[in-house]
């Protein structure tokens, strides 16, 4: 990883939707788990993880929209195929690998 | 959906690893909001969401393991087609709908 | 892996529709094929390439749907267990690994 | 969608390696086909699927690497936001919708 390349989020536009998304995520866990204490049915719940699913996906489609954006085309040209690279190990572990 | 069907988490025995996995979860989202308000790097912000998205993944099989083990096999044999069914309803919504 | 256990398809009764389906995704891997040839537009490649993939889980869930009623519940109770534990290991390959 | 854009496969250097991978591809579904003829066990079955959608994921990475690298960087920097909604367009269907 070069070192010079200066990395930090390309989000701040952003920012405050994604922070609001991550925290409505945060209480859909939490929903999950008083289901899973009050004994709710097992199929109920397994549809509620797949919402949060869901909703986590349109996280990382976020941040790969502004990965693309700010960081890739922001960069210097030099710097642009290892961007591109990272973009790239990190779509692998979230579509394949997990 | 029969109305008789006694329909009710069949998890009792795995609830206490099922809270624990999910309080990881939602602690795992609230540190994913901190490296958003911090401005990390979207790459690794998107690494942890694949994480994330790794463990609800084992949260919705141990569910469905458990479905199938107490719901559907406990079942009486006229209501386990529905069940069946059932599972296959959510199992959908996982895998492709979400 | 128990050796009694009788391990063949269970899906004798949808093995027509399951042919026809694979049969059509051959052709739809082919004819993606044909667009690579062809040097059609990346983003019209991966559309169809998507379009495979939900055929696939579409297939996919057909056989889960055939295990848990002919395999699973078909079994001798004292092997359901074993046949479960599959299921979910084919499960978790399918959802995660990969 | 802008009529003057140039949109064609960004793939001209790894067009021979993505028919390789995609004529692999259609041998491994025909393959299964004829473990469906011979009604192999459905668990062996599913996991074959799960290696033909791996290796789809590996077809449709190598497309959105192209698409990155040939035609959002190549393009003129007017057409660049296009581009790249038409990425994330792809990308929510492959990964979420399907």
């Amino acid at each position: 990883m070069s070192e010079h390349i200066h990395r930090r989020g390309g989000y701040a536009a952003s920012k405050e939707q994604l922070l609001k998304r991550l925290s409505r995520i945060e209480g859909q866990v939490r929903g999950i788990s008083g289901m899973v204490t009050d004994e709710r049915y097992c199929m109920d719940v397994l549809q509620q993880i797949s919402a949060v699913r869901a909703a986590l996906d349109k996280v990382a489609l976020a941040l790969v929209d502004d990965h693309v954006k700010h960081c890739v085309m922001g960069a210097e040209p030099a710097d642009r195929d290892e961007m591109t690279a990272e973009l790239m190990g990190a779509l692998g572990r979230f579509v394949g690998g997990r």
